[in-house]
C-alpha cells in the first residue's frame, strides 16, 4: 500500500499539517529538526507526494504552459524547440496549449487551463490577445511572457513584457535592401491587420518615404502567414507590374514561388523575393529564397530566462541572409 | 472575497464533504433535493470550483496530454490539428508534452506530469517507448493510444493499441509504384531503425522479392526522417547507380532533391523520387513530389475517438498521390 501523509505524521509523531507543510517546502513555523526528521522518514517509506495536491498546498508549480496560436505556420518550430531545452535545464517542465487560429475561446479556454493548475509562468506565443484574456492574465499575478509578438500601442499589450523580433526594423530592413538593389515597385504579401502586420507595414512605409518613394496601399496584399492561398495574390499584385514582393513569412513566400512557377515567371529575372523568417523553407525551393532572417531558436531561450527572472522586454536582433532571389537592378545606392 | 465551499456549506447546512461530493459530479450518498440546493447556493456565490482540487476529488479530469517525440519533421503538424479540433469537440482540453527526440528521461518526465495531473487519457505521438514508460503507463490505468507508432513484434508495444497508417502496406506501395514503371535499382533513404523504420524496409523487402529482385542492404540509408544529413547520403547512394530513391519522409525528400539540385542532377531524368508523408513539402519542390500520402488529419481524429471508446486499434488507409518526380521507364507492368 502507498504511504500517505498520514503515515509519516504518525511515524514524526507530528500533525499531517506540519508534513504537508515540510514536503510542500513552506517556508513556515517548524523546526529545523522536524523537518529533517519528516524528510527522512518519508525518504525511508518511499513516499512520493501527488503533485497536484502538492502544487495546491505552495500554490505554485514547476509547470511552464506556453500558450501557441497554431496558424498552418512553420517559424514557431524552433522557438519551441528552445524553450523546451531552456525550462528543461531550470529545472521546469512546459506544456503546450493552443489557443486556435485567434479563436477567443479556444484563448481564453486555455489561460484557465493553465491558471487552474497554479503553473509558475505562462509563456504566449504570437498569441493575439483579447480583453478578457488580458484581464485574466493581469488579475492572475501569475508571471507571464509575450513572445513574437507585442504592441506599445495597444492596451491590451502594454502590462506585458515581450521577446521578440522588432518588427517594424524588419519590414524597414527587407525594403531598404531591395531599394539598394534599384527596386522601387515592391509589394507586401501575406501580413495580417493585427500588430505584426502594422508594424512590419510601417517599417516597409517609413523605408519607402527615406528613399523618396511613395508606398502604396494598392501594394499591399492581406493574409494570415501561412501556406495556402497564394493563387490569387500573386496575380493581384503582377497586375499592378511590381519589381519585387516582400513575403511576410516563409511559407507565404514558398505558396508565392509555386505560383510564379505555375505562372511561368522567371525568378528572379521577372521578379525578386525577399521573405521574412529565414527557416529552412527558404534553402529548398528554386531559387533559393533571401531572407530577413529571425533567430527564433534564440528568442526562446531569452523569453524563458526573461520570464523566470522578470527581465524587461527584449527586441531580438535579425540580420539578412542573402540568397538567390533578389535580382540586382542596380549597385548606385550601394556604391554611395 | 471568493467564496468557498465552507460558506456554501454554511449556507446549505450541510457538511463541506457533502457540498465538494456534490460540485465533483462524484456518484455517492446525498439526496438530489441536497445536490440542487447546494448547486443553486453555488451559483448564487458566484463559487469557481479550483478544478486541481475537483481533479484530486474525482480522480479524473477533462485533460487529455498528448506526447509528441520531437524530432525535426513536420508530419505531426497535422496529427496535432485534428486532436485539438476533436478533444475540443468532445468537451476535452488538450496539451502538448514533449518527450524530446527519443529521450528516456523527458519521455518518462512527461508521462510523470501527465498522470499527476489526472488527465482522462493519453496519446503518444511517434514516441519510442522503453521498458519503464510502457510499464508506467500500463501500471496507471489510464487510458493510453499511440498514434503513428506501433510494433506488433515489440512486448513494449503489444500491450497499447494504435492508430496508424501501415507502414510496410506504405513500403511495399511506394517501392511497388516504381517497379511498375520500370525501377529495378531502388534505394531507401532515412528511415530509422526503430519498429516504423523496419516495418517500411520489410514491404520494401517484400515488393522487391514479389519482382524477382533482389532486395539489397547496402541500397539502404539510415537517417530519423529529419531535413538536413541529407548531404552525404544522397553521395553515398549515387554511387550505387541508383534508379529511385524513395524517402522515408517529406523533410528527407526535399533535402535529397536540395542535394541533387546542388550535384547538378536532372529529376526525375537522372534519378526518380518518391517520398513518403505527402505533406505540402511536396508541392514546394521543383519537381514537385509523387508521394505515399498519409491522411495524419484523419488519423488524429480518429484517434481521439479511439481513445474516448476504447476501440480497437486501427490502421488510416493510405494512397499514392503522382507527382513529377518519377520518371517512366517502361510501362510494362502497367500494361498487364
Amino acid at each position: 500500500m502507498k504511504p500517505t501523509i498520514k503515515d509519516i505524521a504518525q511515524r514524526a509523531n507530528v500533525s499531517t499539517a506540519t508534513v504537508s507543510r515540510i514536503l510542500s517546502n513552506k517556508k513556515q513555523s517548524y523546526r529545523p529538526k522536524t523537518a529533517t526528521k519528516v524528510k527522512a522518514i518519508a525518504k525511508e517509506l518511499g513516499y512520493k507526494k501527488n503533485l497536484a495536491a502538492a502544487e495546491l498546498a505552495a500554490h505554485s508549480s514547476k509547470l511552464i504552459a506556453v500558450i501557441l496560436n497554431n496558424t498552418q505556420t512553420n517559424f514557431a518550430d524552433d522557438i519551441i524547440a528552445a524553450i523546451q531545452a531552456a525550462t528543461d535545464q531550470a529545472g521546469y517542465q512546459m506544456f503546450i496549449l493552443y489557443a486556435g487560429n485567434h479563436d477567443s475561446r479556444l484563448l481564453n479556454q486555455a489561460i484557465s487551463v493553465a491558471l487552474e493548475r497554479h503553473v509558475a509562468g505562462i509563456l504566449l506565443v504570437a498569441t493575439t490577445l483579447d480583453k478578457e484574456a488580458a484581464h485574466t492574465l493581469q488579475e492572475s499575478n501569475t508571471p507571464c511572457r509575450l513572445i513574437s509578438v507585442y504592441d506599445e500601442a495597444d492596451p491590451r499589450y502594454t502590462g506585458f513584457k515581450f521577446t521578440s523580433s522588432n518588427n517594424e526594423e524588419i519590414g524597414y530592413l527587407a525594403t531598404n535592401y531591395l531599394i539598394e538593389r534599384g527596386h522601387s515597385r515592391i509589394g507586401l504579401a501575406g501580413i495580417d491587420r493585427s500588430s505584426t502586420g502594422k508594424q512590419r507595414l510601417h517599417g516597409y512605409q517609413r523605408a519607402m518615404t527615406e528613399h523618396g518613394l511613395i508606398p502604396r496601399m494598392d501594394w499591399v496584399e492581406y493574409g494570415d502567414y501561412s501556406f495556402g492561398p497564394q493563387q490569387n495574390m500573386l496575380k493581384t499584385l503582377m497586375n499592378k507590374e511590381l519589381d519585387a514582393i516582400i513575403t511576410a513569412s516563409d511559407m507565404v513566400a514558398v505558396g508565392m514561388i509555386k505560383e510564379a512557377h505555375l505562372l511561368d515567371l522567371d525568378i528572379p529575372k521577372d521578379l525578386s523575393f525577399i521573405s521574412i523568417d529565414g527557416t529552412f523553407l527558404c534553402d529548398i525551393t528554386i531559387p533559393t529564397i533571401t531572407s530577413v532572417t529571425q533567430d527564433f531558436y534564440q528568442m526562446g531561450t531569452i523569453a524563458v530566462r526573461g520570464l523566470l527572472n522578470d527581465e524587461d522586454s527584449q527586441f531580438i536582433p535579425v540580420h539578412i541572409t542573402p540568397r538567390n532571389s533578389v535580382r540586382i537592378l542596380t549597385t548606385k545606392s550601394l556604391e554611395h
